[in-house]
């Protein structure tokens, strides 16, 4: 297996990266092309697509010996098997995602929805075909139950020390923190929760369904 | 890579695997897994969900230097980008099909819709997860101009000495031999093309869009 290109994003930490990743997201991943592949050849016609697969590592898991896994979504105390699940722990590392292909710059594909942490190896990219990709009837098995669940981001104990962030990280940030980063089996009110994203460092505690987001640094 | 399973089903041949995976296809591909992964633990939950993602080999193509390939799609003369297509001659030669997983049998998956050759190495199953996998919208580039062709099958021309086969033969052949199966850029009336299924030798004409199914012999 040949390292095709690289992922690159602002989930500098593997914590807060969406488990259910979202081709909406306002976070953007670039596709950086290794060569020999880094050559228009390699991606002529790709445009004509809105959506694309990536196929990919999961760089910092170990082949996994284990038949079951145990899923954040089922509350992380239910085991099922592991070709019933998306987890990364698995007898071959390789991830698939389905991103938007949002425009093509300098030969990278810049795309939104990619649910990989920055530097990420790529092994494929391909097209998303709708006619023998899209099944919106499928039913989603144990995995559908949660597949709502938002929690609501609270800005309003923010301390005033903290830096200033832009609008566009904000948004990303909403985005993240809605979606839940604790472990799922974690509800403690007290604890403070820190990640790291777009070189900020991002306190939060929650309670009820309430993310409170109390500090913010620059990493 | 570690090879979790292989398929098994009736497309012995290469020439006549659809180029167009229907997931509710008449063909069945049974999944095999190979110890340890042949235990009920390995797909425990899996029944849940009405497709699920295959990631395979492309067995019998070499990794591909070339950073394009001609799609038949278009003829055979149009170079796009290997990332554009899902052409098997690739970096690494790993293929993707969504199928309908019908039911289990003795700790086998029963799906529909593989594109895959009779013994295929299987290095991932994950469930399709429609959420994230569904994109009913997305287009589909120069892939999509081509998906609607199809060859009307006439059996008027069957010799006599030919093979009797079952109704449910006979939908499969309809199946495959709806989709063209000959070289795209191949159109010529005269030619007789022969390709294997489920043990049986098919010869057929192709004139206009409608095919001549000419013989049937077993294998």
């Amino acid at each position: 297996m040949q390292i095709i290109a690289h992922a690159h994003n602002a989930f500098t930490d593997k914590f807060g990266i969406p488990r259910q990743p979202l081709t909406d997201s306002v976070i953007e991943t670039r596709i950086v092309f290794t060569p020999p592949f880094r050559h228009p050849d390699a991606i002529r016609g790709i445009e004509g697509f809105s959506h694309i697969w990536l196929l990919w590592e999961f760089e910092h898991s170990q082949p996994s010996k284990s038949l079951t896994v145990r899923p954040p979504r089922l509350g992380g105390n239910t085991r099922v098997g592991v070709f019933a699940t998306r987890s990364p722990f698995r007898p071959n590392p390789i991830g698939l995602t389905c991103v938007r292909l949002l425009r093509i710059e300098n030969g990278e594909l810049i795309v939104a929805g990619a649910d990989l942490r920055d530097g990420t190896p790529i092994y494929d990219i391909k097209p998303y075909l709708p006619w023998a990709d899209s099944h919106p009837d499928a039913s989603g098995g144990f995995a559908a139950q949660a597949r709502d669940y938002r929690l609501r981001v609270d800005w309003s104990q923010l301390k005033e020390a903290s830096v200033a962030i832009t609008e566009r990280q904000k948004q990303a940030l909403e985005e993240i923190l809605s979606q839940d980063p604790r472990p799922s089996y974690q509800n403690d009110p007290e604890r403070v929760y820190k990640l790291d994203f777009d070189k900020l460092n991002v306190a939060f505690r929650v309670i009820e369904d309430i993310l409170y987001v109390t500090e913010i640094h620059l990493i």
